[in-house]
């Protein structure tokens, strides 16, 4: 459709790393889609952009919620291309695909980072599983934020949602009374 | 309905602060309710649950998510009573409605914690607009999980969801590059 | 020497936790002694100072560190009295001497805390192990800069400074580059 | 001294940043060093040593302690030289001289970090006033545990160690009750 294209550009993607084969937008519909985008020298996104998607990706099904990153280069190009990439990729241990955005020749921004419009790194982009733009934040967003636009795009896809579609609770040992940040009754 | 009144309980509290008038889960239809259930001698509770109730407080529109504290005492009934959680709320200025639990005369566990078959503290039950119990969760919870079952619930109750109603993404200023945690386009 | 006496009121404790005996500073002379005052429903003494004093205590040598606790309650006696505070010591297990400081019949500020000229808490007292005050610091302070104090002091009660007498490092497995927050040469 | 030559061997620096002339161990005589070893890419050295040399630079009077950067690359030299460090300096703000470890012709380890036995990333390496070696760290230490070394060859370099020598505490405002992590005293 029309109007899903003109608000969810193509991926302009020069390389990827972490997937097999070229993603596109196309390929991860019906599925919530992160998309954190990060320079790898930006502080920000190594403190606090980095680890957030790397807990999105952890928590949700895979077959619900893609997390992808995008390296959108608009500052210092020549220490930042491919190689170093790929370098820092391995050291912060990052295990989802991540994509480098097309260089333009004539402006130091990126062009899915001017085809999105965004302001600079880190920002988070989510689509709905049907491709369009939800969110798009520039800087750092808290976890519960994130955290909601994501519940709210999975139950929007959901015709039935159930009590089974929540995440499940992470198991708490009950156990001693007060181990482990949690005090528990005992039995 | 019977169905309801059998997952959600009432409330069972002998005293409120933080509300000019007791609270019912009736009252609180049509929206989201977030229930932190904490001990003020409990350590994961003072660190981790009142903190992220408090975030959940701060961060979604009052009339969608209603957070209120319910003070399940199972231990140490004699220092933390109804005096004691006073200055609690105090110090830690807790602005949210909080109930005490209702003493049961015949074990230590109060009547409301029993009635949701709570393990320990800090738990967070999550209640749906409907007011059904939709998540019920002992221990630490990650705020990233627990607000994707907020957004979930918000999305359920709004027959067309729409972009607006994501929570609205913290305004980052732009500006120098690499400042306060991100790295804007100079323009 | 009336010197110190002055310089150093005794402790006026009217309950001890957490050792045999009742302790004075007499007793503790030979080691640095870092007192951690604290009030037990005070949320800046929970979150950092005790936190604080229990890495301290897990550090250094006990033979030349000691650290205790003086809880100076100024606020809310009714409710922090003798029996809350072995709760709360329980709970968030503080396994080093605590005393109560003794209550002033004239004033809601306890005796110690009047002699010490204390402000607040948390307040943090070291003593060199002559008995002196050496550092007196009302509020939050760093962990860098209560060692520095501690580490001064430990230095000036040895005759003969030495390389044995700094703090082992902790060890630090090798092995593969990059695994938990470090990255060794291969070998 | 033949001595002090074999314990503290001479910084072999090809490039320093953030300092008008090249710095040798023998002019920052007199003071405390911390030297903090670091590859740019070692998410170790950027979470946790680049921000505690930062806090040592922050807290102790720069005639006392002199904090400097050591560039000990023995791993992805191609995409971290020099051009690459010093558009990390930039972003990360670092103020504080920085050296890049001398590369070696016949080993992937630079010969400083050689010299010095050094077994990867993040280290810390101490020198006491004399220049010799006093504390040498490999992976993450704790504040307390440096400070505390700090604070001793502080103390060693002092004739006349004093009250005064200690670091000053930093201001708390009184004022109202539990405020800013504090409670102080009302007056």
């Amino acid at each position: 459709m029309a109007l899903n294209d003109s608000l969810s550009p193509p991926l302009q993607v020069s390389q990827w790393f972490n997937t097999p084969e070229p993603l596109t937008l196309e390929r991860l519909r019906g599925r919530v889609v992160v998309m954190h985008t990060f320079q790898m020298l930006c502080p920000g996104c190594v403190s606090h952009g980095v680890p957030q998607a790397l807990r999105v990706h952890g928590l949700f099904p895979r077959d619900e919620v893609a997390v992808i990153g995008l390296h959108t280069v608009f500052e210092h190009h020549a220490v930042t291309g491919p190689a170093a990439l790929r370098v820092f990729l391995h050291e912060y241990r990052i295990p989802f695909p991540v994509g480098i955005d097309q260089a333009d020749t004539a402006s130091p921004v990126p062009l899915t980072m001017q085809a999105y419009g965004l302001q600079g790194t880190p920002s988070v982009v989510v689509f709905d599983p049907a491709g369009r733009v939800r969110l798009s934040h520039f800087g750092q967003i808290d976890d519960l934020q994130l955290g909601a636009v994501i519940g709210q795009l999975l139950a929007e896809a959901r015709p039935q949602p159930s009590l089974e579609g929540a995440p499940r609770p992470a198991g708490v040992a009950g156990g001693s009374p007060c181990a482990d940040g949690a005090c528990g009754v005992d039995k």
